[in-house]
């Protein structure tokens, strides 16, 4: 099964299109437990425990465990299996380099990690993305408006008639199948996520943004009409609260976004 | 002592432009060293043994470590141990997010790895390199040019009478110091290269392309004039040779190109 089949049954199954971010930072971890990094697994347990039944994906930003050297990324590989067969797994690296770089870039992703997905970054252009979209049977989001305001920058200049975005989405729709090419869309850019909304009617969108960086959820969710979208929730929900009822809280939020994102 | 300050130092000492790219691929590692992760690790401290009075810097590609999960993380920590004060080291890793996940990126590569330069990605936006550049101190290369074929989907679009790549440049240029920005630019790329030159006069700029990619090291030099330069050889060097005499020819390659790329 390929990750786009594994993604869009998870979804019906659990009846969310909600994704949690596993991006734990240590001095915000809650405070029974300990500020180190085993403190970062055991929280990160006990946040897959909690909302497993209500999301259909985790999301896991490598910089949150890089920052740590080895022994963060031997808790992103610890953290990988634990979490459930029911869920999808996201390798949020924005990756990019040259092909024979990027080929290893996507070796250690689909290979050694074994993720379902992972993001990547369009700006070195076609040949870069080539070894991730190789693994056929899986779902590469490509970064098309980031969340953050530096958006505005570069992928919304405009060239002739149309914005860079647009000109990267276009060559991505002709290059790649809908199975393979996801795209990365923040809720913070809700204009642009329409229009990418219209040309990429199929294609799954994830987006960022919602929560601690302000993202409208329900004009994001009026605009794509149920088509194929996976939102992503991060510090929203797992920095819920550092409190000793911290799980109370954590549980509380993902529900809240569990019902707002319901298929059914 | 800031990097940039550093490298300049380095490379009035040494006497070289030269940067050796610390890329081990396993399939490639020459017939003595044993193909495994602790193979690597030789084979690097051989690379760094047989060069490092011939180079001013190593760049390490994190893709030829972090395909090898935790472990080669470990290795490639390892690495940096044994790279000796009298070079600088460069963190390959084009990294780019948004603000508070490049804070954690930029901590991993200055305070976890304590690189004193790093390549960063400029797709993103201003505010997605800032958290690199407020470490003062430390060097950041920004992707302007890259010396895949792919440079031209993107990269070399015109927009008005500028190319994207000018325009990202321009903003750099007006934003960060010279000491706080260097610059990429494939030897693939001869045109972009004077461009840039000549717009950039004092920033150093890093040149990867040489050898296996096919970049052109005498028209790069020419067009250079004795600016701040690093001309980064990879493959052409560490895989010079597969054979029993290898370390020969790794040591020939690297005397060719300390040669080309002598200051004095």
């Amino acid at each position: 099964m390929t990750s786009f089949e594994k993604l869009n049954k998870i979804q019906l199954k659990n009846n969310t299109r909600l994704c949690v971010g596993l991006d734990p930072q240590m001095e915000k971890l809650p405070k029974p437990i300990p500020k180190n990094i085993e403190g970062i697994f055991e929280f990160n347990k006990i946040i897959v425990e909690l909302t497993s039944k209500f999301v259909s994906a985790y999301k896991l930003n490598f910089a949150f465990y890089e920052q740590f050297g080895s022994r963060g990324i031997e808790i992103l590989e610890k953290t990988l299996e634990i979490i459930p067969e029911s869920t999808i797994t996201i390798a949020d690296v924005k990756r990019a380099d040259i092909g024979n770089t990027s080929k290893a870039y996507a070796r250690a992703i689909y290979e050694h990690f074994k993720f379902d997905c992972a993001t990547v970054n369009p700006f070195l252009g076609m040949d870069s993305l080539e070894p991730f979209f190789d693994y056929k049977n899986r779902l590469n989001f490509v970064l098309i408006v980031t969340s953050n305001a530096g958006s505005s920058d570069f992928q919304k200049l405009k060239i002739d008639k149309k914005y860079l975005y647009e000109i990267i989405l276009d060559k991505l729709l002709s290059n790649f199948s809908v199975q393979n090419l996801g795209l990365v869309v923040g809720a913070t850019s809700e204009n642009e996520f329409q229009k990418v909304r219209e040309i990429a009617s199929e294609n799954f969108i994830l987006v960022p943004g919602i929560g601690a960086q302000g993202g409208n959820l329900q004009n994001i969710l009026e605009k794509n009409r149920n088509q194929n979208l996976l939102v992503n929730v991060g510090r929203d929900i797992i920095f819920a609260s550092q409190d000793e009822n911290f799980q109370d809280k954590i549980f509380q939020r993902t529900s809240y976004y569990y019902e707002k994102l319901k298929i059914f």
